[in-house]
């Protein structure tokens, strides 16, 4: 149980909630890929990553430009072509610049 | 299993994400006492929600100042302080003005 840490600001998180299919075959292991492609790319921070009903990750970017890469990386663009025929009945996603941050603890 | 909204952009994105103490006594009532207060803030837009091990709670603003006042609410900033007394080992604040969203689904 741990959570990323805060950064220099200004920074880019991005906000992806979504709603899961019943079907989720490959889903985990697509997951897990994903999430160690993603922290390889340049220019990422960290993520944080919780679901319960609704499941939400938001992961940490230092420039606009490394959230637009990652978006158009290949692998990444399948799965997210897979999530849309298989795993999410409904997702969003939200880019935001960090101006501020703190934290406790 | 409702996810938020998407919202004319530029709007704001405070980002909580916490790890919990063992003790949360009085903890369900003050989460939703502060989720029916938080959502009756002029300038309130939405709140998408999720734990699992971590917790993250992410509230969509329409301005800065929106969210000022939110922080500084009264009832608000008690449940802050019984939060790190009592509920929260650790946790992170993040403020971020949501520059582009889209939906599937």
């Amino acid at each position: 149980m741990k959570l990323a840490a805060i950064y220099e600001v200004p920074y880019y998180a991005v906000i992806f909630t979504s709603v899961q299919t019943e079907s989720l075959e490959g889903y985990g292991e697509m997951a897990e890929e994903m999430e160690r492609l993603g922290s390889a790319q340049p220019g990422f921070l960290g993520i944080d990553s919780a679901r319960s009903g609704v499941g939400i990750t938001v992961s940490y970017w230092r420039t606009l430009e490394a959230v637009r890469e990652w978006k158009a990386n290949l692998d990444h663009l399948e799965a997210q072509r897979k999530g849309r025929v298989h795993w999410y009945t409904r997702y969003t996603v939200r880019v935001a610049k960090v101006e501020r941050n703190y934290e406790f603890g």
